[in-house]
């Protein structure tokens, strides 16, 4: 027997439960039964977003989201931010340029996050910038971005603030409306548990008044045509994978999102203490930097992250993903989104350990399920 | 117990096999099993197209695949001849314009085809068009256009030919080499009967000669970043349809593709001889340029299509689609495209011809029945 199991930022594990309904027979996009199902979605979505603006589901990957928001927002020369640490913030700013945007970077080194002060002295220097693009949890290195204190600053001006919360949704706590954010960005296959396949967009009142003057450069991904054909699709929409949204926001209902997000709290916290227990060095210093989505670490002296990964992989079925870019076989990235649960972590160290004996790493075995069941076993406390 | 049936023309009917597929357990989309799949998936799916080249598999509708064949192929500016007698034609030259090009159609009214010498005069008139965009199969009315005749002419100029054959392929012949066809598009909710969501995109070595000349006016979309990353996907890809996707081409593969378009075409002929035992019109008159995907048929005096369609729907649970625009409350359109076979075709017509004789139609009851097993007990011949 060969059991698959996935330690990822995403696709993630998913339930069950969730895989099932995605197996539903077909039913047609513009029958009555659609109409039903499309309601209770509608119903929930927003509350995941804490707005109560309707929330567009795309039938795309997240970088189909991250293009709409781009091509729906702004004209060609005009000027925006992009708040960038790390490979997607990266894709913002590539993005912005293909739609003929002006791109003035604020960047922070991967491991860190942008300080709103050096936000505040660009948009000194470049006060006719009309967005603010920025991610929230950076899976490429493990940093989130404090888009409440971006949202607050923005929220005054006439600045659209645009938030990549793909990973960062439902892992963290995230209040749209609240926080002042205008366009904020999901997909199905992280906090959502669901196969990868929809996107989802939320859009302030503020953003649909700029909105309104623009032409959007694009057909498929036309915001206006999403709001034009509300509730239902403007394209044939992805009948199963609704479905199983159907289901995955009934889960997520069921477990509340509080108790979700301190559940993604609490298993990236226990995974930072067992990946320190065995040698490795987290990679973001900051404790409250840290992204609830993936864990990233430099592997000790002496072991090849690459080499680990492999093993965990060919011998127990187990795909962690490793470090981009420069940070390739020197770093490992443990995500922990998603159909995750504290029981599964013991299995994914279990598997680490083991590998590590094999390739001679000296530790104490069992030191990283003490960590674990040391964080697991009490309420949800941030280690440093 | 309420059972669901679909005579649409996509989504279609998917086989349970198909929709368990979908259920696989989630993989990770840069493993070593996401390999095989796309191994296995990229042999097969160029013989669907009839095709040596690679084909690219995007995570959108069909609408999506349309606009990223004309954001890559085109620069603003440049002249295209849109062909078009119908719904889907019309979207063309809309996506078209968006994308900053110059427009010149060649309409032919809806239920009919466009004739060659009308391209060849259009084309006499244009000499400077860069390409031809043409829907295969229109769904919106039930007529083809024959690709095959304007492949042949166009192949030998500097023209491309861009055939929308999203609900073309698999229910009719298309040769997309031998026909000289430059970039031919589908989606999985139609012949491929599977959920939707996943497009495709074939590319000859003609038009990637222009395309490389080409900034693709989108990201998300670019053929470039899809050959870059070929044979695996250049953003998160839609796993689960994938593994829908790998059986359905193995379902195709034990029926052989001749054998697949010769049963949708023996369906589609069962279909339009049912429909006029009943006392229905058939829209389209010649029968050559009938679709396999679609039938399309105006309704008898005093019958309100509407009303048809809708107790079709609440009594049987059937659904049937109606006609689009101006034909709305006076057309059916009955789909039979994908997973519905021989067979499923008796019941269409039974709930069909119980309505009929509930909203008082005139008509011998079994008429549509006999007509149907005439067509259906003999090899394929297509009737007047």
């Amino acid at each position: 027997m060969k059991k698959l199991r996935m330690a990822t930022p995403g696709p993630t594990q998913v339930p069950q439960d969730i895989l099932l309904a995605g197996a539903h027979e077909m039913i047609h996009h513009r029958s009555h039964l659609m109409t039903e199902v499309m309601e209770e979605i509608n119903c929930q979505l927003p509350k995941i977003f804490r707005t109560s603006k309707d929330v567009y589901i795309l039938l795309s990957s997240g970088t189909g989201a991250m293009e709409a928001a781009i091509a729906n927002s702004f004209n060609r020369g005009e000027k925006v931010m992009v708040v960038s640490n790390g490979y997607f913030g990266e894709r913002f700013a590539d993005i912005s340029k293909l739609f003929g945007l002006e791109v003035i970077t604020v960047n922070s080194p991967w491991g860190t996050s942008v300080r709103i002060d050096k936000v505040k002295e660009a948009y000194a220097n470049h006060p006719d910038i009309k967005g603010v693009l920025v991610v929230y949890s950076e899976t490429s290195t493990g940093a989130v971005n404090d888009v409440k204190v971006i949202g607050d600053f923005f929220c005054k001006t006439d600045v659209l603030v645009i938030v990549d919360a793909i990973s960062g949704l439902i892992s963290h706590e995230l209040f749209m409306d609240d926080w002042g954010l205008d366009i904020v960005l999901a997909a199905s296959h992280k906090g959502f548990m669901m196969p990868p396949g929809l996107a989802f967009v939320a859009i302030s009142t503020k953003a649909w008044e700029k909105l309104e003057g623009i032409h959007p450069s694009t057909y498929y991904f036309s915001f206006k045509r999403y709001r034009k054909f509300y509730p239902m699709a403007p394209s044939s929409p992805g009948v199963s994978l609704l479905m199983a949204l159907k289901k995955s926001l009934e889960l997520l209902k069921e477990e509340g999102l509080p108790e979700c997000t301190a559940r993604h709290a609490k298993i990236a916290d226990a995974t930072q203490q067992g990946l320190k227990a065995l040698g490795f060095t987290l990679f973001v210093k900051e404790p409250n930097l840290r992204s609830n989505t993936v864990t990233t670490a430099l592997s000790p002296p002496g072991l090849n992250a690459s080499e680990l990964l492999t093993k965990l992989n060919q011998q127990y079925g187990l795909t962690v993903t490793g470090g981009q870019g420069e940070y390739k076989g020197k770093m490992i990235r443990v995500g922990h989104i998603g159909g995750v649960d504290e029981i599964d972590l013991f299995g994914i160290f279990g598997a680490i350990e083991m590998v590590l004996v094999e390739t001679g790493h000296h530790f104490e075995r069992g030191v990283s399920f003490r960590a674990l069941s040391e964080v697991l076993g009490k309420g949800v406390v941030r280690h440093a």
